[in-house]
């Protein structure tokens, strides 16, 4: 009996059939994918681009083997804002440096950075394509920032650079705002505009109305879609799929999913679920054996409860990342403390 | 260029329009959410059922503050097949053992037990309902133990029990067998068909064409579904909201994902997602802290590239709870391993 009245009361609820336009299928390759592997740049955020050279190399070799298309290097952050002594080199990403630690690593990945708007001496900083190993350059934007990152990927295409750009925490724009965004960013000279799910916030449902909103926008302008999430509701790799079902096309992830906070979409869960021969999953282990377990041990990022509950705020993961400095303070004290800032 | 050439490979795919049924919207409270939480049940597949009935209680008592509607509490396995000195407590489930611990720890969730076709003497150690504390008996079946399962059921049934029946294994189940399975558990004392991902080997759109598959059977027969999901590749809760977005009522979660192997769907994590306002995720989080914390300080589960590897290619964990024995063998022997015995 009790269970006739729950059938029944589903059986009330409303069935809105919603009709969803996939491109592919679970057994097609999509020749338009491309995996944009992130963990030195956004796994930079974890041990303050604290790479050795060694690592760097060896996760170019392991990303190349394994078929990746492209690998983030890391920041181009200007030198005026950021004391070149505190922090690692890929915060910089200096075209020499680049060139000595790549240069005989073998054959790798293309090679992408990322340029905060705002925080980057674009115009002297970035050299031609032609004088630079770098192949792609991501403009990242928060909205009110549009007009910047208009001039700094107008800069990278008329240098000779792919580019993309990365509207940041777009779960705390207005719809509105969103569109009127994407529209200005459908007639620039990206090639690509990425949806970022900054704060971890997104569920399916989430990911797809985006997708369709940011896709009819794209479309018009000729553009690629990509996704970058995170992985503070253990969804980033969900995410993503949810994402590349409906014809995103650029993915980023990064190996055993480091980066800040909760980080990524695992870059070795990507590679196994897609279907294309060039892809490998084998060297990408190896490298996470042998170089990503040592940085595990002196750094903490991936899922846990603080990052799980600024996700479902919808909130900066900052508070959550300060939690981990701060030994025997409880979850509970954290979710207190959050409840109380709120 | 580069770009346009993706842009028109996607262009040039098939894109396929696709109707989905949604019951509700991510606003509105389901009448008929239940959320079963496994703690005791999967999680004792950790540590042995070595419980202390303090920790039960404890679990017993925040479940019950956070709203949740179910906690499965243990087997109620066949002390002729199990020897009870090899075992904790929740193997067996007594009824004594469950009213001893449970009758003075507060206001609870209801009680549910697992009872394996095969391994349970459920005609003499189930007692009438009218003489438990138990609420509803669950029937865990592969497909070729039906016939046993169904006497199962109508044995729990007749006694005054709700029940379920959940079907395991159903990623290495043929579709045709899968239909004739669903049709005969359909005409069954069942109240509730769970679609169990035992390998965490489904993606979201596995776990949607199986719950249209299942929810067809389940309508005709008056049912109502639930999920049970596997973390192997970060995907049970994300399974878990497509279920649930596709109709599924029942829901299983465990405390932190406590579980065997890759764990389950975090209770924390579903509980954050819904909205209905008699659910509280706090009670969870201190439980977290005083009583599960302590636990994971002594035992393996969750997330870890094993498990990935064991629910990429649709295998039994078993092979990768055993990587954890062993001390020194890397992630990429594991893989090769694997990759041998295939």
């Amino acid at each position: 009996m009790v269970q006739q009245m729950v059938l029944n009361s589903v059986l009330s609820l409303e069935h809105t059939p919603e009709v969803i336009e996939k491109v592919g299928t679970p057994l097609t390759v999509r020749p338009d994918i491309r995996v944009v592997d992130c963990t030195i740049r956004d796994g930079g955020l974890v041990n303050n681009f604290g790479f050795t050279d060694e690592f760097v190399a060896a996760v170019y070799r392991a990303l190349g083997e394994a078929g990746v298309d492209y690998m983030e290097i890391g920041y181009k952050a200007s030198k005026k804002i950021f004391a070149p002594d505190k922090f690692g080199k890929w915060k910089f990403s200096e075209e020499s440096e680049i060139r000595r630690v790549l240069e005989n690593a073998g054959v790798g990945p293309k090679i992408s950075v990322m340029a905060d708007a705002e925080r980057t001496d674009y115009a002297t900083d970035i050299p031609k394509k032609s004088e630079s190993m770098v192949d792609m350059i991501r403009v990242a934007t928060y909205v009110t920032q549009i007009p910047t990152a208009l001039d700094m990927i107008k800069d990278a295409h008329d240098k000779g650079y792919e580019t993309c750009v990365n509207l940041m925490a777009a779960s705390t724009v207005h719809e509105h705002d969103l569109d009127t965004a994407l529209e200005i960013l459908a007639g620039s000279e990206a090639d690509v505009i990425y949806l970022v799910d900054s704060y971890g916030s997104f569920y399916s449902e989430t990911t797809r109305q985006l997708v369709q909103q940011y896709m009819a926008h794209a479309r018009r302008g000729g553009k690629a879609l990509g996704i970058h999430a995170h992985n503070n509701q253990q969804l980033a790799f969900a995410n993503t799929l949810e994402a590349m079902i409906l014809g995103t096309s650029y993915l980023d992830t990064t190996l055993f999913g480091m980066g800040r906070g909760a980080g990524n979409c695992n870059t070795e869960l990507l590679l196994g679920f897609l279907r294309n021969p060039r892809y490998h999953v084998r060297p990408l282990i190896d490298a996470i054996d042998r170089h990503v377990l040592p940085l595990r041990q002196q750094h903490h990022w991936g899922f846990d409860l603080p990052y799980m509950l600024t996700g479902q705020w919808n909130m900066h993961p900052k508070p959550a990342i300060k939690f981990y400095s701060q030994p025997g303070k409880t979850y509970t004290e954290f979710y207190d403390t959050l409840m109380d800032e709120e």
